[in-house]
């Protein structure tokens, strides 16, 4: 049966090269009432990239205005640019009943799980650092040195793993898709997660 | 991916005529490596019990004992009668990695969640509680003021589902065992049931 028609906030995190975002296309292949929270950042759009599809692209003066409105739930620069999550969208989505995925690093995260308790924290983790070595190796575009300093990398996000909710292992992608699907269900029947329940099962007589 | 390897024990409660033993029953059926703990009782064997299956009968002077020695997990006095949780099998089914189901009323479930807080609390409901008074009508086997007063009982059972972790309403047999399958495997899922989990994709390399 249904319970919550709340949507859940998963802040999904994992170290650049698990596979992250493939993952999520596989579970949104399945989940069409899933949603993905767009960032908005001030860098400029590569060649490919589409406003708000990758992002929504912003001004400095625009992003700093949506910060003074309160509008982000978080934001962070990097490499001199500017990246934050918008709130509204997530917050008009969790009431219409769909799940919002934010995939996000681990610092954001951190501060998204701090606002946002009822957020599920997903942490996607490869099979082991060696593999994730290989996995970089294998796409050939990277020099030995640069592989080693995403791995370095890798190593110190994979210790915030700690500060998530729920390990998933991306062995297989349909899997690891499998395995989210599951804990979301799951949540849904949190007792926490559906107040009125009780008292509808007593009252609906 | 399998993440942690350590049985689970799941205290598992709802209003009598819930068709709690119905669904494990389903449950069982396709997780072979589940457990069902046998309580101990002093209360006489009925016709068909068998020792060891529905309960462990015991004198009173062996449940003093159990008691004494700290065997029982829990325990209750219910009509005059002794009624225990033994600890033993429970913790050797765990380590060797079989989930433990604990059906058990909700005083009982709360002292074991208070020893055991690794424990998940799964409390099963009726649809509501007009359809659990139809369905014990439908038995045909109890007059009126014997249901309503099973009716009152289950009520104030109810009100103790918000100490549980999770709720699972019995619409379908089938659909709750899978329900439970997916709480199951969700919080297996959890980090801190996975300690060495990080460590191992850390150090695998």
């Amino acid at each position: 049966m249904e319970v919550t028609n709340k949507g859940l906030l998963i802040v999904f995190s994992g170290p650049s090269g698990t596979g992250k975002g493939t993952v999520l296309k596989a579970y949104f292949a399945k989940h069409p009432e899933a949603r993905l929270s767009v960032s908005a950042t001030t860098r400029q759009p590569r060649p490919g990239e589409q406003d708000g599809r990758e992002y929504f692209f912003v001004s400095k003066e625009q992003f700093a205005q949506m910060k003074q409105e309160n509008a982000l739930l978080e934001s962070a620069e990097y490499c001199g640019n500017c990246y934050g999550t918008p709130r509204a969208p997530i917050e008009k989505w969790l009431n219409e009943g769909c799940d919002v995925f934010l995939e996000i690093e681990v610092q954001g995260g951190a501060q998204v799980r701090r606002l946002e308790p009822d957020s599920v924290g997903v942490f996607i983790l490869p099979p082991s650092v060696k593999e994730l070595g290989e996995r970089l190796r294998g796409r050939g575009t990277e020099a030995e040195a640069v592989v080693q300093k995403r791995l370095n990398a890798a190593k110190e996000e994979i210790l915030q793993a700690k500060h998530y909710d729920y390990a998933v292992i991306n062995d297989t992608i349909e899997e690891a898709a499998e395995e989210i699907a599951t804990i979301i269900s799951s949540e849904k029947h949190k007792i926490s997660r559906n107040p009125a329940l009780i008292e509808g099962v007593l009252n609906n007589d």
